[in-house]
């Protein structure tokens, strides 16, 4: 029999709602996993053991029917509210804050049976200033970033302590941190999940997703939460007989190092040896410049958006966090405005330009993840996609530089998210 | 000399930032005001007479340098936190809630050294269940709705009781209640200022705006809040010399009564004997289906939004907010997606088709507001820019049935707020 812990999101939740799987020993075994590895990768910001057992006894002892998550330990990123837990968004202005409800897709997954070990670690306000925690792949004795600001998140999937996590992303929070720590990761079309009760960043921009282990449980648990049951079974489909896809190497090509051109290269044999037909992409002329509008934008809103704490607690942001507030107001209202219209100009033709194809292949990173704790990494190759606000799926490939995870992003059209993650899940699966 | 009260914003802010004018002084002529007029027009859910004055005191005896709102009395949503007053979204369930901070546009406020009297009431969660305020321009013996979901400040500002007041549109929440109450509102360009601190109701609709008494101290007062001065003096422009304004009766004309459809006549007639070339125009066919689009979306992202309440607290909504949850719930995924699609594909063909025009007059309302206090009128002709995200101002043109005031809305392609203002400015100088 398959370990517990080793069953797909969607078999937990079959298991748990028909009562052949305890929740709770389910739980147990995962609050096990987290007292073993957490000490060393710190992916808690608070823990609530007792609580997630105590939710979960009540699922294996209740008759009412079950949801689509029964049971299943998921990570909430410490920039979702909750209204059980502390919610602190990586910053001592809200230490001990205690919001009075969750956050939408926090209460959704709630209503769907899901059970909370707590709360995992971001970035301060989910920007730069990194957390405590540490990348679960890193060698003995080195420290690499697993990334931000879904830190906690990723690591904790990649450690084995839960199956699936949410996290959120402006910039690269989602694809980065998930690439580093080696596990998929699912950003969504912009707007598809709420973001009533999260700490708002930069609202053009910020996207709610999940981490997981395969694009299938990131598949079922995204549209378990979005109530969408194609979505849900996206990466059950068959393949598509006659798949065309695009290599998009993105304006920063020259920034990928050998093992991120090797990942690429690596998905594009894989699906060429299928006789999936890969063509090259080129991004139409009106996207250049899209990174720039994606720093202008994210920096303006951010500025904006923390006019309360930068008048009543600014002592209480980084240094790092405060420069970054002040770039965005040095970016003013008029080339705010332009970066907005870029997008918009940018998305249009992007639209079009995808059209022929089922998906396209892309760098997640520069390379692996950067030694050190000071800095999450680079997120130079997400920027564009989430102001294009196309779905991503971030898919690990293989090992790079000091056998750290490397992978790469599939992305395609906004709101194809189903077809972009039966694509990834159909090269999950060659790899 | 004129009556400090009716001053424009700019004034006001330059005078007490002179000392010429007592910020105290103009607080106690609008408290006089409200005292008169808010047992019967009941605009406000909260009122914080004192703290104003003591505020407005400071703001007198400082030698501190001061803003650009500098004594101006504002009245703020109660959809809006802030941390020295109660916050309720107009809903039980938020009963004597207080935030921890101030939204960031009440922030930025406070920052350019406004002062507000209180918190001006919302329908419930700024939806269609009615607050308690009446329309200060009811004839004696009836009473006619404010319109929603900002009633409160637009009864404020058409009261006299300040000059400016902060509300939201997610349907129809700024142009109707202006439209009502016979003051100028303005909607900017989706996304131009910040909803931090705001509580959410449908993120791909929700705008924050203004109510005034003219469309110089709107562009004045929106534009100090973005930090961009080329708004503020939007309205100060010389006028455009040659013109060329459309006509956009939208697919809904039908709907428009007799005082609507003179609203527009007499605005169109204005313009042009001033020599302005008007144009009927033509909503691109991707528009069509805009409004139902927008009914959709709005109802399917309330119901994630409230994810939580409905939890917790269903008991709390109001019937008729239940059941637009529920509306919202039967939307389902597919459908949001397509209507996310079809937004996006309208506004690139409106972007596009509205590019040889300077603005657009289009009617704001079906007619007058409507007698009775149980509902708040029909946004049925905001519905479609909210969704397309245009700038939209409401002008007053003149009265119509029982003495009401009707006006039209001037709109325009996103972004270009500052012409959209700019010709609004000259309507309003001609009518």
């Amino acid at each position: 029999m398959t370990h517990p812990i080793n069953l797909s999101v969607r078999d937990t939740a079959l298991q748990i709602s028909s009562g052949r799987l305890s929740a709770e020993a389910l739980m147990l075994s995962c609050l096990a996993t987290l007292a073993e590895r957490d000490p060393d990768v710190r992916a808690w910001q608070h823990l609530a053991a007792q609580a997630a057992l105590g939710t979960a006894r009540l699922l294996d002892t209740s008759n009412q029917p079950k949801g689509g998550l029964a049971g299943v330990p998921l990570g909430i990123k410490d920039l979702m509210d909750t209204a059980d837990m502390p919610t602190e968004y990586g910053s001592p202005i809200y230490a001990g804050h205690r919001p009075k409800l969750d956050a939408a897709v926090v209460a959704k997954a709630r209503s769907l049976g899901a059970v909370f070990p707590g709360k995992t670690v971001t970035t301060e306000f989910a920007t730069f200033h990194p957390g405590k925690t540490r990348n679960p792949r890193s060698p003995a004795g080195a420290n690499h970033t697993p990334g931000g600001s879904s830190s906690g998140s990723a690591a904790a999937v990649a450690a084995g302590m839960v199956p699936v996590a949410l996290g959120t992303q402006t910039a690269g929070s989602i694809v980065r941190p998930a690439a580093y720590c080696g596990v998929v990761g699912y950003k969504p079309t912009h707007g598809l999940l709420p973001l009533a009760g999260i700490k708002p960043l930069s609202p053009s921009l910020d996207t709610v997703g999940v981490f997981a282990r395969t694009v299938d449980d990131a598949a079922y648990t995204a549209g378990a939460l979005m109530s969408d049951p194609a979505l849900m079974e996206a990466a059950q489909q068959p393949a598509i007989g006659s798949l065309k896809v695009g290599v998009c190497r993105t304006p920063h090509w020259q920034r990928a190092d050998e093992d991120t051109r090797a990942a690429v290269q690596v998905a594009v044999q894989t699906l060429q040896k299928q006789g999936v037909q890969v063509h090259e992409f080129e991004l139409p002329t009106a996207c250049e410049g899209l990174t720039q509008a994606q720093i202008d934008i994210m920096a303006f809103e951010a500025a904006a958006a923390f006019e309360a704490e930068a008048q009543s607690n600014p002592s209480g942001f980084s240094p790092a966090f405060a420069r970054f507030l002040q770039a965005g107001q040095a970016v003013g209202a008029v080339r705010f405005r332009a970066a907005l219209a870029l997008a918009e100009e940018a998305r249009t033709a992007f639209q079009c330009a995808v059209a022929g194809f089922d998906a396209l292949i892309a760098p997640s990173t520069e390379g692996v993840a950067p030694v050190g704790l000071e800095a999450t990494g680079d997120p130079i190759f997400c920027r564009m996609w989430t102001l294009l606000g196309t779905p991503c799926v971030h898919l690990p490939t293989g090992l790079g530089a000091y056998n750290l995870p490397v992978g790469v992003t599939v992305t395609g059209a906004r709101y194809a998210d189903i077809r972009v993650l039966a694509v990834a899940h159909h090269l999950e699966n060659l790899l």
